[in-house]
């Protein structure tokens, strides 16, 4: 647990407040992806970056280099990432799973999805296990739509891989103590011996294809940042074990459209994401009634320009769906000095959105076919 | 964790000082077992019990005339019972399966058993998981040995049949704070995550076999005293989580040949027990070094008599090494009596044993072949 005192919390289960990312870096100790560093990361993956890295997104890091060193002489990374299913996939979920398509296409190495049912299950009261597997398996047909080679993923899903899985995290788990659990994440004595014990498992993915292979492998996780705290302690036990730390890569929450903390699944909050089974009709009211960064009226707009910064249609903008900077760009100056409405802002937006999920809907399907065969159960 | 401030401390990882299992039935809350309730069981089990129950090492138990009620109503209930694997087997650890042979036997009921590799890495640093597992394949030849139909065993390796137990160990976890095991088990900030949660896999297999039937059947357990705080546990999640409570049967802990605390599997102690795998040569040794409740000289215990309660020598007696009543009934007397000295009982117990662990391995060496077909893994 981080926690500003006056302003923000930042925890894998909690995002409170209007989050300082810059202040997180200082206050998680991770480091900055800076130009010098995206320019290595386009050579090395062949041109472009997508939108997401390019316009700082993927704003953090931790021993990024090191993983690209490694792949330079000869010894490539896996990724790796993942999700606790509790309810349906919005678009803020969807930014690592995207960024792991776009190096996977490119480098042709293998993911690693690890489906937290067990996690969703100590931590949800409301849910079973019925349901937090469930809602995994919907989950995974979202999260791999933006295309995988399948012989390139294996998915961990926790209770139906724990074979695989448990060795690793009672290695894990025999160097983590209370007294550490309670510090990295903020528990108490009330809160339950299996959510204690849990950050073990979200440990084990990271080191299982060097246990498999007998020898040291690269791991590259690509995360939002309030995953961080679990691959502190990864990373902490790393050594002792005789495995490499994995290097992380951290995404910025996306903000909701309501304007506040992140976009979050939460059943009450439905309005505040794009869910990826929205029709055209929720993505019309949803965008519509969005929070921007307008001012109170017209006039005051069009003479003191609006704050892209704070503004949620903005932030879907710079995600992906301004593709071409040129474009974004042009929004972000627009917005800035007043020519832009949101009215007229949104209007442009709702379309691609629109047209985002219905390509997204239809790779889903597809997604189906293949997805059991990579789920690992021995 | 169950303390007496002046005198001994009794938790499943801990037995210290001179245990007084009177008190201790008060501390634990659990009951007496008592002549009606022995008549009852011998009725059931169709005539003699064997001495551990006759001679009241099985003493205390919790709720043993409810499950004996839903057999009689035509509901058997299964017996449940383990070990955990840190070195070789001694006569103490068998007692629970000698029981569950007999009542299989007997009733023909199935037996689980769990071999808690987990457990003993968790809390042995000095313990691989390799080591672990294969002293607990090594420790399952032996404890099947009394025994059993091998199509109604059930083996719960922990670290391979976890899937099977995982679900169950969660449902279980997610109703234990840190605070209940803290105040169960005295556990510190400083024990480890795994060592916290571990707690949850040892309810498992109490509810497995009415989860697999959709239906709930009763549970009896045999084990030694000190697993008992693991069990009000189980006890107190059976209810919310729909599952029969399982009832419990205690035998007290065999003492130490160097006449304190419970036989020891620890390393250093070896000269403490007789484990499954000493030779005539090694049993010669121990027995005539063993702790008596003789006096300091022969006069002396011509005279005053000694004292069999507290002699190590006796207990193994008591356990089994006289089989017929008659036999224990006249040692005990000329003991108590000052007939019978010390070194002419050992060399009458000697042989005794020698004879059991010579049969009692060539037992052993016809559990492999079938061993690992009682190993549940899906």
């Amino acid at each position: 647990m981080e926690k500003d005192e006056e302003s923000f919390q930042v925890t894998p289960w909690k995002v409170e407040g209007k989050v300082d990312f810059d202040r997180l870096v200082e206050l998680f100790g991770t480091s900055r992806i800076d130009p010098p560093l995206l320019a290595r990361l386009s050579k090395l993956l062949g041109g472009d970056l997508p939108p997401a890295l390019r316009r700082g997104i993927y704003y953090s890091h931790r021993d990024l280099p090191w993983v690209l060193d490694e792949y330079t002489k000869g010894n490539p990374f896996f990724l790796y990432t993942g999700r606790g299913p509790s309810g349906d996939v919005h678009l803020g979920h969807l930014l690592p799973f995207e960024l792991c398509s776009f190096i996977q296409q490119r480098l042709g190495v293998d993911l690693w999805v690890q489906i937290t049912d067990d996690e969703r299950f100590l931590f949800k009261r409301e849910l079973t296990l019925q349901d937090t597997h469930r809602l995994g398996l919907e989950n995974l047909y979202d999260l791999l739509a933006p295309g995988f080679d399948p012989r390139r993923v294996h998915v961990l899903f926790d209770t139906r891989s724990i074979r695989a899985l448990y060795p690793i995290a009672l290695e894990v788990a025999r160097r983590v103590t209370f007294s550490t659990a309670r510090a990295v994440f903020g528990f108490s004595p009330e809160n339950n011996i299996g959510s204690i014990f849990y950050t073990a498992l979200q440990s084990a993915p990271a080191f299982l294809p060097s246990r498999k292979e007998g020898r040291p492998i690269p791991c590259l996780i690509p995360c939002g940042i309030d995953q961080d705290p679990h691959f502190r302690i990864t990373r902490d036990v790393a050594d002792p074990l005789g495995y490499p730390k994995p290097a992380l890569l951290h995404n910025l929450l996306i903000p909701g459209l309501q304007g506040t903390g992140k976009m979050s699944s939460s059943s009450d909050a439905r309005e505040g994401a794009i869910y990826l089974n929205d029709g055209p009709k929720d993505v019309q009211r949803k965008l519509s009634h969005a929070f921007t960064g307008g001012r109170a009226t017209v006039a005051e707009q069009r003479k003191l320009g609006a704050v892209p910064e704070i503004c949620s249609i903005w932030a879907l903008w710079r995600t992906q769906f301004a593709e071409k900077d040129a474009e974004f760009d042009e929004i972000t100056r627009t917005c800035r000095s007043g020519e832009l409405l949101c009215g007229e802002c949104k209007g442009r937006l709702i379309p691609r959105v629109q047209k985002f999920l219905e390509q997204h809907q239809e790779r889903r399907e597809q997604v189906k076919s293949w997805v059991e065969s990579t789920i690992v159960e021995a």
